[in-house]
């Protein structure tokens, strides 16, 4: 960041994939694995917490599509893949709320996508 | 950043809102002031300076509409306001290729929605 920057206008801002490809498509997509309902999810619970400066959006293609529902949490720039509502909990309780991290459900530096064929 | 987070996935993530509200409504939306062409714009031109480590992404509402059609660049959470390609190619150079800021183009922790009516 620098020095005459802005100060961050949300906390943490989280992205949730809901890109849909066809069915069948090699590469999957973040929507057919069901993001769509846990992005609406997320945002329900983050409200019902109080999270005042926590945004949840969703956003086009991630390119981790393999490794989805992708989301990710700016400005830390860690990724999560959460597959059920209570993962989306662990995020929000461990994360957003602690302010730590919901490692179980971490996506690493392994977890890129296969070479283009 | 906690200790143990893997590296950041891409060096700069951009997002583009690509929310369109009704014709009319009080406070418009960043697609009706023309985003999703800059959006379309931004990522070929990415690709075009071979910016690798750069994704460029559509979202959903950034809730800064009036002040749209709104970018946020992560980690550093620094917003712009777009209005032209040549605007596009000022952040492009200035910020994603140069490393500094496209400083006319920022917004400010003044660009903030009125009060809810």
């Amino acid at each position: 960041m620098a020095e005459a920057d802005p100060p961050l206008y949300f906390d943490a801002h989280v992205f949730v994939c809901c890109n849909r490809r066809a069915e069948g498509h090699r590469r999957g997509s973040c929507a057919a694995a069901g993001s769509e309902k846990l992005r609406d999810y997320m945002k329900a619970r983050a409200k019902e917490l109080g999270l005042k400066r926590v945004r949840v959006n969703m956003a086009g293609c991630l390119d981790r599509c393999e490794f989805g529902p992708a989301v990710v949490i700016y400005p830390e720039g860690v990724w999560y893949r959460p597959q059920t509502e209570a993962d989306v909990d662990e995020i929000l309780s461990a994360h957003l709320v602690a302010g730590g991290r919901a490692t179980r459900l971490m996506l690493t530096e392994k977890d890129v996508p296969p070479p283009k064929s």
